[in-house]
C-alpha cells in the first residue's frame, strides 16, 4: 500500500479530500499481473503517449512483462493489434480531487484531467503490439509513458466498434 | 470482497489459475467513487456498448452517479465531451485465465478478450457525456452496457491525440 504523505494542496484553488483513499480504501483489491518496461523514471518521463512516440527510440524499448501465473492470458493476441493497458500509478497522491496543472487556466477536477493523481490511480494507455513472446509473457509495444517497473493490472484488445466515441447526436 | 465460488472450468480448453485473486489479491486497494445507472441486470444486459447504443431508450436512461466526497472531481467536464469510464465487474470470476466464449473457435486468453472475467475485473467504456449536473454529481451518458448499480472507479477525458491507436508502422 502507498504511504504517500498527505500534504496541503500546493497551488491556489486545489482541493484535497478529507480522507486519503491510499490509507482507507478497501472496496476491492487488486493483484498486479506484471510490469511495464520503459526508459522512463522521475525526471525524464514524457508527459503523454504522443510525446513518448515522438521521442527517438529503438524498436524493443517498450515492453509489457506478464508474470508467470498470468502468461496464458495473452494467448490469442496478435502482433500488430492495438491493445488497452491498465496500470497502477499508485505513487501519486490519491487524496486530491481538484488540481491546478501548469497548462490550465483554472483549477480542474481530477476526472476532467489525465493526471496520475486521482482517487483510484489507474492509467489507461492505447498502444500497438509490435511483437509478442507467449512463452516469456512479453509484449513489445510501440510506446509507453510510464516509469520503468510500473505495475500492470490488465491488457484488453482495443476494438474500433466500441472504443471510439459515438458521433455527437 | 467477492465471495464468488471457484468452480471447475465450464468449457473444454478453459484454464483456471491455481489461486483466486478475489481471495488473495492485496497489491493495491480501490475505493468505489460512485455507480452506474442502467436498465440492465442479469438476463437483459447487452453484450457490448454497440448493442446498448442500438437498443431504443430514453435520453436520461444511462447515468453515472458520483458519491458526495468525489463530486468536485467532475468540475471541468463539458456536455458533449467523450469520456472513459472505469468500473468494477467484480461479480465475475477472477481466477479464469483462458476462456472459451461461444463466439470463438478456440479457447482464448482473457487478455485477448473483453469478458468481465479476468484477474482484475476493471472494465473500460468510452461514452459521450450528454449532460451533467455538477451539484448532484451526475453525468448523463449516451450508453452503458453494465448492470444497474455497478461500482464506478474513475472518469477520464477521452483524447483523440492519445486514445486512438497509432497507424501500423
Amino acid at each position: 500500500m502507498s504511504d504517500a504523505p498527505v500534504d496541503k494542496p500546493a497551488r491556489r484553488g486545489e482541493v484535497a479530500l478529507s480522507f486519503d483513499p491510499a490509507r482507507t480504501a478497501d472496496d476491492a483489491r487488486l493483484r498486479f499481473i506484471g510490469r511495464l518496461r520503459s526508459p522512463w523514471s522521475r525526471g525524464n518521463c514524457p508527459k503523454n503517449l504522443r510525446e513518448a512516440r515522438e521521442d527517438p527510440h529503438e524498436p524493443e524499448t517498450f515492453r509489457v512483462e506478464i508474470d508467470p501465473p498470468f502468461r496464458e492470458g495473452i494467448a490469442g493476441l496478435q502482433a500488430g493489434q492495438p491493445v488497452i493497458l491498465l496500470y497502477w500509478t499508485g505513487a501519486a497522491r490519491r487524496d486530491m480531487i481538484v488540481l491546478h496543472p501548469a497548462h490550465r487556466e483554472r483549477p480542474t477536477g481530477v476526472f476532467a484531467l489525465r493526471a496520475p493523481s486521482r482517487p483510484n490511480p489507474i492509467a489507461v494507455a492505447v498502444v500497438r503490439v509490435l511483437a509478442l513472446d507467449l512463452v516469456a509473457g512479453v509484449l513489445m509495444v510501440d510506446a509507453l509513458d510510464a516509469f520503468d517497473g510500473t505495475p500492470l493490472l490488465d491488457v484488453k484488445p482495443w476494438l474500433s466498434s466500441i472504443d471510439i466515441p459515438p458521433a455527437q447526436g
